[in-house]
């Protein structure tokens, strides 16, 4: 096991109702100035916005509300939100909605606090070399989908125009403080929508268990359970997404999978995201779909470099016989594709309309210079990153 | 699931070398004026009593130390920690040891603050309807054993004099503000502590998962998987006290066990604790060693209200095959009995110095009025927890 420091400081208010206790949870935590974080119109159709508004007033707390967050967050709307934040005074930022908004809330209350430039302090000088962030104004969260684990995550991706660049920014200070999660308000999602966040929530816990660490079992083991998890109650979820029960265990899954509960102690990999962000970067597409396409080329290329651990997975998540560690590994993956290709997920480059011809433009995006290598369960080159795209055709 | 409040705010700073880490952290969290609070000489011949106290050194922390804490914390002693800090001015409390100093070290930090008797605002007037602890000085726990799970949890035990009951302080801000955790410190913990520490950190996962409650996969598998590393990594441990690996996984998931990560959205039950903390508040026996007898009778009397829970525990546990429930729940039994008999765990009263005639009184200290019982999966009265007692002899 290797070293860590760990802290989860957000206070999850889970369950049906949780979202009366938002204004209140503002105020606890200090929010008297809040600006209101959201994106296009869905939340007002279901009734999240009033209800929400409702809670703030009772509450008696002051907010301006921002809305307009696609998915793939751009930097354009976290300038005005940083504008809007410095100009209002706002000492509070509360994002409602799913994984984008809460990034885009987290990139406003990072850049609220600084002055100079957005990137400078976020992405670094050439967007290459990102700081970890020391500092942001809190983030509250009322959570609407159940995928990117940000209400619990230290880090945020966001869309930087025009160069089509996903960039990430971490710190411990970009920990919401409270999350609200009503599993309720993810009835209405879409199904393509709700199995976009299931593979994004398992690809969370991918990314922690394919490790070059040894001895790591606690940590393992917790891995197993979530992405167990995950698969167990997605059948229930796309039959009928007004299973409570499923939402709520997806939805507590989500998070689990992503404030690193299961990656502490272990040397993590990363580079399934690393890959796919550049391809909802150029595309726009949905991010778990990208995941969907990419992950499964990513386990075919990298397998040969550890056996071992892809029969585990296959074993351990999905229920494959123990026998030849080669075999267990291809029928693991082949479960995995099996799995994706149930909840409706594109499985090749063309069903996300990307483009065989802009491979080198997709592995140039990632900035890996001669040297440079993406990941750790094997370390991939730019060419290694090609090969893995073309395996995706 | 059940609706739930959670957090578990601590910063967690684990692995080797860690205690270095200390005075940083004291200051980190806004300590100047510390109360260095520990048990009896073992700190010292290990060496790290001196380390910690460098690190506080270096970094520029007062401090004053109070040692002296014995298994089953004493009021007493907490009452002495009071008064040394409000005498003293003190802002912070650190304690090094397991369990023990840690409750200790709750309480003491629970009392500074609070005018009045000790008793009153921690159990209630009549020790018998405790409120929940509003405020508290903060404190840090550099951590010697595995076992008690108290440098992640929100509450603390102490025992009463010369009422010899055992009670529990219960607050969110009695959750440590961080945790030192070097899996090294463990090595010199004798067999049979470490046992007990086995045994105590797999009984905080068993009543958290015996539940009525239903529809909790997440926190099912979460529990599943604390229980299976600490079974898995207990034979390495017994066998060679100085493996690392063995010595890590046990330590962090002691903490997964008990800062209520595996048992949010559930109905827990707690009965084997009430009923074991009579025993080693009469008797002063280890609280592992206690709970290795109660258990197993727990287990064996509650059975046939939930057999399918136990055929569960038998199959993610124990690996006993699928079949008959009722078969796989006594073989699940039988096969943690056999682990706690191979981890040299006592089974009967006998071994624990307990006394067959003392059952009535043990019952009774429980304080069950009439109407009242103990417990969820099975909820239990007074002369069940006679007839448990009586399955111990």
């Amino acid at each position: 096991m290797e070293n860590f420091e760990f802290e989860s400081p957000t206070h999850f208010a889970f369950g049906r109702e949780s979202e009366k206790r938002t204004g209140e949870l503002v105020k606890a935590f200090g929010g008297t100035r809040v600006l209101l974080h959201f994106g296009g119109g869905s939340i007002k159709r279901t009734g999240v916005y009033g209800k929400v508004v409702a809670s703030l007033e009772a509450a008696g707390v002051w907010f301006v509300p921002l809305g307009g967050v696609k998915p793939n967050p751009r930097e354009a709307l976290v300038r005005e939100g940083i504008g809007l934040a410095r100009r209002e005074k706002i000492d509070f930022i509360l994002a409602v909605g799913g994984g984008s908004v809460v990034d885009s809330a987290k990139a406003i209350a990072c850049g609220a606090l600084h002055d100079g430039d957005f990137r400078d302090f976020t992405f670094g000088k050439d967007c290459k070399n990102p700081p970890v962030v020391k500092s942001a104004l809190p983030i509250g969260v009322v959570l609407t989908i159940a995928a990117a684990g940000s209400e619990g995550s230290c880090n945020c991706v966001i869309s930087l125009e025009p160069d089509n660049l996903k960039r990430t920014i971490t710190g411990d200070r970009l920990r919401p403080r409270f999350a609200v999660m009503n599993p309720e308000f993810t009835f209405t999602l879409p199904p393509y929508q709700t199995a976009c966040g299931l593979v994004d929530i398992f690809a969370h816990v991918v990314e922690r268990y394919f490790t070059p660490s040894r001895d790591v079992r606690a940590t393992d083991e917790l891995c197993e359970a979530v992405m167990r998890t995950v698969v167990a109650e997605s059948a229930a979820v796309m039959k009928d997404p007004s299973d409570y029960s499923a939402r709520a265990n997806i939805m507590w899954a989500g998070t689990l999978a992503h404030n690193n509960v299961c990656g502490v102690g272990r040397v993590q990999d990363w580079s399934s995201h690393g890959i796919e962000h550049e391809l909802s970067a150029l595309y726009d597409c949905a991010h778990g779909a990208g995941l969907a396409v990419v992950m499964p080329a990513w386990m075919e290329y990298v397998m040969p470099s550890g056996v071992s651990r892809f029969a585990r997975f296959a074993e351990k998540v999905w229920g494959v016989a123990p026998g030849d560690e080669a075999s267990m590994a291809r029928e693991g993956l082949s479960r995995y594709r099996a799995w994706l290709k149930s909840i409706g997920m594109p499985a090749t480059f063309a069903e996300l309309g990307a483009k065989e011809e802009d491979i080198p433009l997709l592995a140039r995006n990632l900035g890996l210079k001669d040297g440079q290598t993406l990941g750790s369960f094997r370390k991939l080159a730019t060419a290694d990153v090609e090969a893995i795209f073309r395996l995706c055709v």
